[in-house]
């Protein structure tokens, strides 16, 4: 089955993706932090049985597959981190924890971490309306199952604070290549999180930007709605498209810059040995060019290909612990490959 | 007609190409220093029949075309220097001065440069023996028709002492990617100045190495045969041919080589801006690939690209007088379809 990035959506250009994360936990136990082996076990038993079972109303629950993290290796792991399906903390630490994912990976729901319950829903493009509703009918079967940690005045208890309220982070992934040459990212991210938004790298908190690619999220849980709280976000976004588009259409005029993308292309069509940090460099490039027309390359091909060159997605998928050296060989390898 | 640095010679993968340049003057003229127009403009009449009236014993002279040096403008007559038809000096003072050339500009001869009289015949590969014979016929027929300057006990006369004797330099362009990596060009050219020889930069005295390539020339012609030169220079080539032939193929099985070579060739084949410099640093890797099997590029294909891609060339090849960037940019295009 083809799984969700493999697509191009809407606003594609600039909107790799967008994520809805809910966190939720059982009124019955204590945050995992705070909770043993068997009571972990026993929440990942209660939600597997509440996400699994089918559905007396014929509403027939999503076709999820169970992982016990445990049983998987490091770089299995960490792969799944890497197509952003689990948090780096929930690979890092693979005891007592599960997860449940959709068959096209659009769907990911992380069991103990820090919450009982992080359910999260991912399409690509700008789909906020779409991934939230997805999320909500998961949101609204599990609801219907278990019981809940709410107050009716703050809303839906979280073990950090921040996330009280909705419990809901929005999100959407964009590729800002033109405004970060710029260097407009420093002013972004300071009149974003007036907007009670913040901007960040890719893998969230404390992350570096990769391949110019940022994540946008709303940062206010708490008196406010879901709704609310994404049309803000919505409408933040539709700014720094517009931003970044003209931005990018403007470099892509200019010779020197055509000049750059065509020798990051040739230099993923050509390279022997590519590292991680070269390749989101270079492909960063490539994706501006193919997004305005320089270069003939769909992009659900670029954005599968981030996904794929990741280090452990490399390993998981070639089924072997490569070293570093030897990564960069098989990385070059694929991106020839894909880029001939 | 295809002109000789077309073609690929013997031991071409490091001989791109073999000169012997012999000069000689005049007996009844000064030196061209000491010349007026009007003396100069004898000389030149005089070389000029002497080589361009058909031979009474039906040894028909060479088709030369007769060229008055003031009738070309800067951007032609650098680019006759370019491709090694002339020197820089005889290129940037035209007025005076004429030049000979036969159709595949193997043969050139330039009149009232340093001397009056400085026939040069180039050849593919390392063919001084073939070379040596052309130069010899040229300056046989040559000597039937006109008075040279030439003394019993030194030998021929010229301006400069250090062309004293055979007035002979027999000279071959090497191509040293891998010594000149290894940092064994300043060893070897201690070592050549030792054995009568001497290493320069492509455009002979005080100029730069670009891409790799070497001018490597017998220093003496007092006391010494045309052929012993000959011969010491053809031995010590043979031998800079092994050591760089034997560098080169241990580059070419390393991994990190094996992608400075390709990366060079990507980046030929996709930028947009190219100056001279850098397209002779990336030509000289793909050089180097191409001659070991790792490219499958003709040399002669390289070889012709080396002279068509020298700046006024371009400019003389395009008809205008193109500035840098412009000229960077055509670079670009024509590199672009040369590796396409």
């Amino acid at each position: 089955m083809n799984k969700w990035y493999m697509n191009n959506g809407n606003q594609g250009d600039v909107v790799l993706s967008t994520r809805i994360r809910l966190a939720r936990n059982l009124d019955a136990y204590p945050f995992p932090a705070r909770l043993d082996s068997a009571g972990k076990q026993q929440v990942l038993d209660t939600a597997r049985k509440a996400l699994l079972t089918e559905d007396a109303d014929a509403n027939k629950s999503p076709d999820f597959t169970y992982i016990e993290m445990k049983n998987l290796t490091r770089t299995q792991a960490v792969a799944l981190a890497e197509r952003h399906l689990i948090s780096p903390e929930f690979a890092a630490a693979r005891e007592g924890r599960a997860l449940l994912v959709s068959p096209d990976e659009s769907v990911s729901i992380m069991l103990c971490e820090e919450d009982h319950i992080r359910l999260q829903v991912m399409q690509p493009g700008l789909a906020l309306a779409v991934a939230y509703d997805i999320a909500n009918k998961v949101d609204t079967l599990l609801d219907d199952r278990v019981q809940y940690a709410f107050d009716e005045r703050i809303g839906y208890l979280t073990q950090c604070p921040t996330n009280l309220g909705t419990a809901m982070r929005a999100s959407v992934m964009l590729h800002l290549p033109a405004l970060t040459q710029l260097g407009q990212i420093a002013r972004l991210s300071g009149t974003v999180s007036k907007l009670g938004l913040t901007i960040r790298g890719a893998f969230g908190e404390g992350s570096q930007s990769s391949g110019d690619i940022y994540q946008l999220s709303n940062q206010i849980t708490l008196g406010i709605t879901e709704q609310a709280a994404i049309e803000n976000l919505q409408s933040i976004t539709l700014q720094l498209i517009q931003q970044e588009r003209s931005a990018a259409a403007e470099f892509c005029r200019r010779l020197p810059e055509q000049d750059r993308i065509f020798r990051a292309l040739g230099t993923l069509q050509s390279a022997r040995l590519l590292s991680a940090a070269e390749f989101m460099r270079h492909i960063s490039l490539v994706r501006m060019g193919a997004a305005h027309g320089l270069i003939d390359l769909p992009l659900e091909k670029v954005n599968e290909l981030i996904v794929q060159m990741q280090p452990a997605t490399i390993n998981a998928a070639q089924n072997k612990d490569l070293e570093a050296e030897e990564r960069d060989c098989v990385r070059a390898e694929l991106v020839r490959e894909a880029l001939a």
